[in-house]
């Protein structure tokens, strides 16, 4: 027998697993954790992962991981922003990582963005330990609020042409960013062209909750269309946002000589058309 | 301190990971192992799980679960059975669950469905335990042959309209099934409009097998063009098959009078175009 490796003895072993419903999900080695830490509002955690690198976790949900990030910030960004005309003024509520700021920045004919995240510590620990996303933060244009979005949508008298809700899970500090009311304070600050883009939960698990909150954007918005995205490390795979609008239309006012190539891992004007197509259980969701 | 509980001793308390890369995966809470056997192929395994209900591996890897498998049989079926205006015989290579046989035998036009799998055993469990897949062999057009592909596709002088490739990964029994070789052999079988259709594996997770594959489809075919599915439990998430095509395009000759809607979950004349709209990361990895 050889002589016994003792060089092992204590490394980190550690997977972690999130459960997307009660008895399957996904696991991931976690090679460090980062940080953790308690804000008045959830825990924020951060690990060091093998295959997806850095991973964002609010009260144990991932909220972005750096090897898929992508296609949540692109495309909760990109089609609102080609299809509105003029979309001088943004608005984020949420998003306290950065990394919808760092997309609608590439495009040159915005003028303000304005991001109001309930969480200033999700922003502090962005900054310090996810610097992919939180670049976000560095465009001049950029406006900051530590606030609650409802209130600041209550209370603000500032309009915008596109507000982006970039939320967690309606559980929690941003489950409030679900109902009714909230959605028509922010029609009140779209003006008569607006266009509000909401993530919308996994049309596959959570199809309840996907079908009651499309009744509430139908009951709000005179033009509301499902589009669904592929992200690998959120519940199911299949992720979908809604998109509300005043006048314009997902598709008939997309027009491709708008259109800029910025440089998208995800994102393209093909794409654009084809996210809207979305698979029949999902149309039948909404039907 | 109340009376011990024995009540649970002894229960069945079985979690199934498969790691899609090393260091991630997908995590299951497996409620019984139905049946798990050696084939002189592969290890043929079925479970029974809470989330997704029956689900059939080979060598450890998922193939099928019963909650998710239509996405895989409508997208590998429909986008070739709608292009081609005349598919009167198709062939099926693999599949010997039977979920293609049944999507295929929703066309009325089709005459006869010839599925070569070399694992009879497949077969054979299918039919005893996933009833809702191996339906497929039901219908009267159906001739089963077990038996090898590549020789089957070498030797014969049937030929066909389509060829659906319904394989596993390319390794073990099915690696043979990714060979130039192969997909020659498969064109001589086909006519002069004839067409292909692989399951190409994770564009996210294997990208230089999708690059490698799509380099031979390209060498044998004029018309090659990738489509993406979200399929949950296979590694990522994210599928893609090819259509390759010897004289009709996907999209060009895709015509709205000929579809039919078959009652799909999955599927529809919006998605067939939406799906061949990729994420610009595969675009890229193909150019």
């Amino acid at each position: 027998m050889s002589q016994e490796d003792f060089s092992n003895y204590g490394s980190w072993n550690m997977w972690y697993s999130e459960l997307h419903k009660a008895k399957v999900g996904i696991t991931f080695k976690v090679n460090e954790v980062i940080s953790t830490e308690q804000s008045p509002f959830q825990k924020i955690s951060i690990f060091n992962t093998e295959e997806y690198g850095k991973v964002l976790l609010l009260d144990s949900a991932i909220m972005l991981t750096e090897r898929d990030e992508f296609v949540y910030h692109e495309m909760i960004s990109h089609p609102a922003l080609f299809v509105h005309p003029d979309p001088k003024n943004v608005l984020v509520i949420g998003g306290g990582d950065g990394g919808t700021l760092r997309e609608v920045a590439k495009h040159t004919n915005v003028e303000k963005m304005k991001l109001v995240e309930i969480d200033g510590l999700v922003i502090e620990k962005a900054k310090q330990y996810l610097p992919f996303v939180a670049c976000g933060f560095d465009d001049p244009r950029v406006e900051v609020s530590v606030a609650d979005g409802i209130d600041y949508v209550q209370n603000t008298n500032d309009t915008y042409q596109i507000i982006l809700v970039d939320s967690a899970d309606p559980v929690g500090p941003a489950e409030a960013l679900f109902k009714k009311e909230f959605f028509m304070s922010c029609s009140d600050r779209l003006g008569d062209d607006g266009i509000l883009i909401a993530q919308s939960e996994s049309p596959f698990y959570h199809a309840d909750t996907v079908r009651a909150t499309y009744e509430k954007f139908k009951s709000v918005f005179p033009i509301v269309e499902i589009f669904t995205v592929w992200i690998p490390t959120y519940p199911s795979g299949l992720w979908s946002f809604a998109f509300c609008s005043k006048k314009y239309h997902p598709i008939k006012d997309f027009h491709e000589s708008k259109y800029q190539d910025y440089g998208y891992q995800y994102y393209n004007k093909d794409l654009h058309r084809g996210a809207f197509a979305v698979p029949s259980f999902v149309k039948r969701l909404l039907d």
